[in-house]
């Protein structure tokens, strides 16, 4: 199922990376010159399971469509995918801009792929990515390791507009690699907003990164996403940077203290690192393979994956009655005026909500 | 408009406290002995507007009402109180079972009645009321010396299931409370759920008491409720407690620079009090007050109000969106199985959603 003008993505294994190609429009299945191409649901899932990566980054292409074509197709091979699918550790890595995720997932790739084999696919979740075309994971030389390691897929965040929306193709696009055989997926996320809820919702190990400075730098960590971590590790442990580390670290560690202990049963830890320098990366991985270990034993591993199944599932509904209310073109038209009516004090929000809402059931029937 | 056999209700101007009248359907509104007393939306409205408080707890007993009759009514006399409202300074105030929360409310109403006079409503949220019948406030010896105060208006959770209707009850009784001239509005809620989140979005300043002890016991916290909190305070700072209480509160303030500086651009505080011996009531005090004239100079007490407005608005779209949904007999009987496809791998989480959407959809037709 190769394509000779295809070759240029077998070298890095990166497909697609919207950079090359920023339409995502697979070409074959396009009309025209390629039109012999036209792939099946059927020929997509063999290559896929067969582990070829060109067929899996034209999946994910795919899966990434907002042509309702792509997507019956899409929505097929996924779901004949689902029976290859779970067999992979799944970790989120998340930190603010600056932390060095980059460099740091370079690192962990490289060092997880030596240390037991098999196939990393590195994936990211960032709905700002519409506006930036790829702010995140968008430059492969980013990762200069893995971008030419044999054993690797690296796939930008999807750019679909809505967290929601880019939050299901990257779930979705985690089934279709494990499919294809991968038994390791990173998720990226930059740690500024909801997406770590996202990816904290897809993953069996969610590490956040972060580094030392003063007390102002580190209140760049949003809302809850330090209580989301099965993990902390502080970058740049290195030269001058070594002591601040490691105060940032106890302060960290004193601070997980307060909060609840996890569902998991385990105890969030607290490491330092340097990505750039290599230092400390075994000791980070170990914690993450102890973790697994922890709850692949008392059950919560199988648990957490359920849960998050049926999390999508209730997410997937919530999100499409949402947007079935609010991209109405009459209640869009509407919806100004009442929050208007709210602000100024003249409705009670209940009673705005009530009439937007008795419009819009009336409007379907 | 009083009534003679209301006169219990004037004792401590308790008014339906959910223990002597577990109905919440006003006798006034039930046909036969009452049925004269039958009220007006336009009489609820002139009597609450007059400080009437047997009046106002009738009214308050309509909105937590399920029969849609008293909706009706209910919904035009909160909104016809709206003008009224809005004058008070409304503090939330939230805590885990055994951190003192009674005893310290019942301090801290007489304190803030003796500091500035006017007259005070103490409300709660607490979805698990339903099943409890009035765990929360539902003991009105709780407080002893406010529930004989002439200025207080003591009132349990509704109990009226999902917690969205929890709190709407409660943001409605809020503006009715405003509209008959109480200044100062306490909503009480048990720290152990999402009901902070809900009281958080209808308070100007969101109070967390706290108590000293190992480092276990301070787990009780949840998720980001620390993270909401304007204040921390540590109660049961007394006798052999008090230098626990001081080194819970450095770990607390330790902890608070970890997270991001609130929108209001204040920053939060935490000291140490004694509800049971009266110490340091004062001083919490003058840390409220101390934040009131902050926001109130720096525009955020009414964008935060705003912002509440607007956000229970969409809060009340999408709950009813839910409810709608998930309600309806059809998806009621069809939900286990998909939820059964997802767990088993059968189908994804989207296909799962989608399938149930379609069906619904189309029954709405």
């Amino acid at each position: 199922m190769e394509h000779p003008e295809n070759n240029e993505e077998y070298k890095g294994l990166i497909v697609n990376s919207g950079i090359e190609q920023p339409s995502n429009v697979n070409p074959y299945l396009q009309r025209g010159r390629f039109a012999r191409r036209h792939l099946t649901a059927a020929d997509y899932v063999e290559g896929i399971v067969k582990g070829n990566v060109t067929i899996l980054g034209q999946a994910v292409t795919l899966v990434e469509s907002t042509n309702p074509d792509h997507q019956v197709i899409a929505q097929e091979v996924i779901e004949k995918c689902l029976p290859y699918s779970g067999n992979s550790v799944r970790v989120g890595i998340s930190g603010v801009p600056g932390a060095g995720k980059s460099t740091s997932i370079d690192e962990f790739g490289i060092h997880v792929l030596e240390r037991t084999g098999g196939k990393l696919a590195v994936l990211a979740i960032d709905p700002s990515s519409e506006k930036t075309k790829g702010s995140i994971l968008g430059d492969k030389t980013r990762m200069e390791k893995l971008s030419v390691h044999p054993d690797s897929f690296i796939r930008p965040s999807p750019s679909a507009g809505s967290l929601g929306g880019v939050a299901r193709k990257t779930r979705e696009t985690i089934i279709l690699c494990e499919a294809a055989g991968f038994d390791k997926i990173f998720v990226e996320t930059v740690g500024v907003g909801q997406s770590e809820t996202a990816c904290h919702s897809m993953v069996d190990f969610f590490l956040l990164i972060q580094v030392a400075g003063t007390g102002d730098e580190l209140q760049g960590i949003k809302r809850g996403i330090m209580e989301m971590a099965d993990g902390i590790v502080i970058n740049k442990c290195d030269g001058d940077n070594v002591e601040a580390c490691h105060l940032a670290a106890r302060q960290f560690q004193n601070a997980l203290h307060l909060f609840p202990m996890p569902e998991s049963g385990w105890t969030p830890k607290v490491l330092c690192y340097s990505g750039f320098f290599g230092l400390g990366i075994k000791e980070v991985w170990d914690m993450i393979y102890d973790y697994v270990d922890f709850v692949k034993q008392n059950g919560y591993f199988d648990h957490r994956r359920a849960e998050q199944a049926k999390y999508w599932m209730y997410e997937s509904i919530n999100e499409q009655l949402r947007n079935g209310f609010y991209n109405h073109p009459t209640i869009a038209t509407l919806l100004p005026a009442a929050e208007r009516t709210v602000l100024e004090g003249q409705k009670t929000s209940f009673v705005a909500a009530k009439h937007l809402l008795d419009t819009y059931f009336n409007l379907l029937k």
